[in-house]
């Protein structure tokens, strides 16, 4: 099976049930066994494989410093076993960042990701996001 | 006209013949009359609207200090009148970045770019790139 409508459909779950509600659970149901971040610079992450607990363990500590997190999909394209989502990221700074304790800021980040498909399930995700935007905000919230 | 096809070719075109081997008049038959940074952090054409002539300038002004540079095409993702390209690219630092004087060594970066079309021309993109990377890498070097 390689359906790029299914395919967008289960990209935007991810982000909206996953990543915004933090419905982490629900990942189970839209990404493989094992699933490979093979790039995404300045991710604790990056390279690495990871079976659907470690998927799930990613989330979770990558949205606790930021719970009420949102991301606004701005492009959806698709072709053949590759979805990619260019998107808009908010989120209030209440938990701990290693360098800056939480300010109760709201941060804004953007980014596109790239997410490969097998059988209808995410296999891995090549990506780049707005770090060096998000540090400058950090960085002038803790002046 | 809208085809996916030429429209991979054409973005396949702008980052080798352009970008990569700085031939910039081949964008004239690549690009729109009209071509928008839609989105672009970092990039100081970041939100313009360009013409022809300063679509060219744009890439004059940002070769300059990277005159060796070259982009490696990682994934093409094309649907309807989208194509997104994952890249990684180089280049030796030869000319002055503000604040960050030449120092001749070698800069990687990668990044993700959807790029939009009409009628088989480039109408602008949205992009981003890791430029905290290429940032500590500068850093790096003016120690």
């Amino acid at each position: 099976m390689n359906d790029p409508g299914h395919n967008k459909s289960a990209t935007l779950e991810l982000l909206d049930r996953v990543w915004t509600q933090g419905d982490i659970s629900a990942s189970d149901s839209l990404v493989a066994p094992r699933y490979t971040i093979f790039h995404d610079p300045g991710d604790p992450w990056d390279g690495q494989m990871l079976d659907r607990s470690g998927f799930k363990e990613r989330v979770r500590l990558s949205r606790a410093p930021f719970p009420d997190q949102r991301f606004a999909v701005q492009h959806l394209v698709a072709e053949d076993r590759s979805v990619v989502v260019a998107w808009n990221w908010s989120g209030t700074h209440r938990g701990e960042i290693p360098g800056f304790p939480a300010s109760g800021r709201n941060i804004t980040m953007s980014g596109l990701t790239l997410y490969s498909f097998e059988h209808g399930l995410m296999t891995g995700h090549w990506q780049c996001a707005d770090r060096l935007g998000v540090y400058s905000q950090l960085q002038r919230n803790s002046r």
